[in-house]
């Protein structure tokens, strides 16, 4: 199983969760945070300024798939949440060792 | 080591923090999240209406435990967590590779 | 690649991120959390109130690098992070199977 991690802009949550549930992934965790990429938040770098950085709003959207459920998640969030202006976010793939289901005590593969 | 990640019913935190404490889990970060699962947030189908989706207020729950601890803090877990009903959550169990504590600059197990 | 997720300070954002900007980290992904470590949140043990637990307002923070970074980035925010009170917080370094930046489709070390 895969933990499969996106930091995405806050307006693409709803296209990216309908093209996630239109490839069968049942669950995801939201959290709302704030980050910075290469350009530091900012579209331009202000003279001698590199200190200066802003932190902008991102969603962090979490899903557990099975392992041969990662690429296409992936590939679905990258096609949605791509605007193709700067900060985009990023994709990060993280293995999970054992997954549970606390109602029904299912684990791994079932659990999901 | 392990990261155990659950996503639990905000009002069960207390319980699910004390039985940690039982079992000599001495830290806990916690997250406010929102989610859905396989009922999309909804107890009862909408007809046709699948895109509708509710996220629900969770809570994520993060403790790094050593290796040896991780199937017992599921255990507790599960059983702190669960209420029978819909919606009771999940549990993730993801690898650390290292683990530090600032203060004193211990290192894995010893930083638990 | 890693994923280092360190809890720390909210007072030492700043800080930290600056000395990861000087060796080279691109991005930062925070989350406003709340825990407790050791002395489940007090400074005191109250006679016979274990049970007495306050969760104090942290920041997670995350960094994905390359994996020859991560043990200068544990470095960088150890250094920067430590007060050498008590709660100066935790790292925990996490293995990245896959990385992908939504903007370029770039993949992995190119994503980071
Ligand atoms: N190395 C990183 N580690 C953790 N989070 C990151 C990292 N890089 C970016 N992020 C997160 O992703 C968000 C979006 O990043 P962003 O898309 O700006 O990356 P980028 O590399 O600058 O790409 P682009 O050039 O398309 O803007 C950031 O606000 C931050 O929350
Ligand atoms: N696949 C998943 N990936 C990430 N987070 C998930 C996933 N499934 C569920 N979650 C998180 O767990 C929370 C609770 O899920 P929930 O208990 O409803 O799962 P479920 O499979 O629908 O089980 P049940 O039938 O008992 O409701 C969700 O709100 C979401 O935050
Ligand atoms: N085992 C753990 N799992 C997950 N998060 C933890 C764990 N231990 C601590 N944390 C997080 O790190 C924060 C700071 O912890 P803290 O620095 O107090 O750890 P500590 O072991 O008590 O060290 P110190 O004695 O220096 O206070 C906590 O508020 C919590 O969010
Ligand atoms: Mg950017
Ligand atoms: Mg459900
Ligand atoms: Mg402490």
């Amino acid at each position: 199983m895969k933990l499969v991690v996106a930091i995405i802009k806050p307006f693409k949550l709803d296209e990216v969760r309908q093209a996630l549930t239109a490839i069968g992934v049942h669950g995801m965790t939201v959290t709302e945070v704030k980050g910075y990429g290469r350009q530091k938040g900012h579209t331009e770098i202000y003279r001698g300024a590199e200190y200066v950085v802003n932190f902008l709003p991102k969603l962090r959207i979490e899903i557990a798939v099975a392992s041969d459920v990662a690429d296409k998640a992936v590939a679905v969030i990258t096609a949605t949440a791509r605007t193709g202006q700067i900060g985009d976010g990023k994709i990060f793939v993280t293995p999970i060792d054992h997954a549970l289901r606390i109602r029904t005590g299912e684990t791994d593969s079932d659990a999901l």
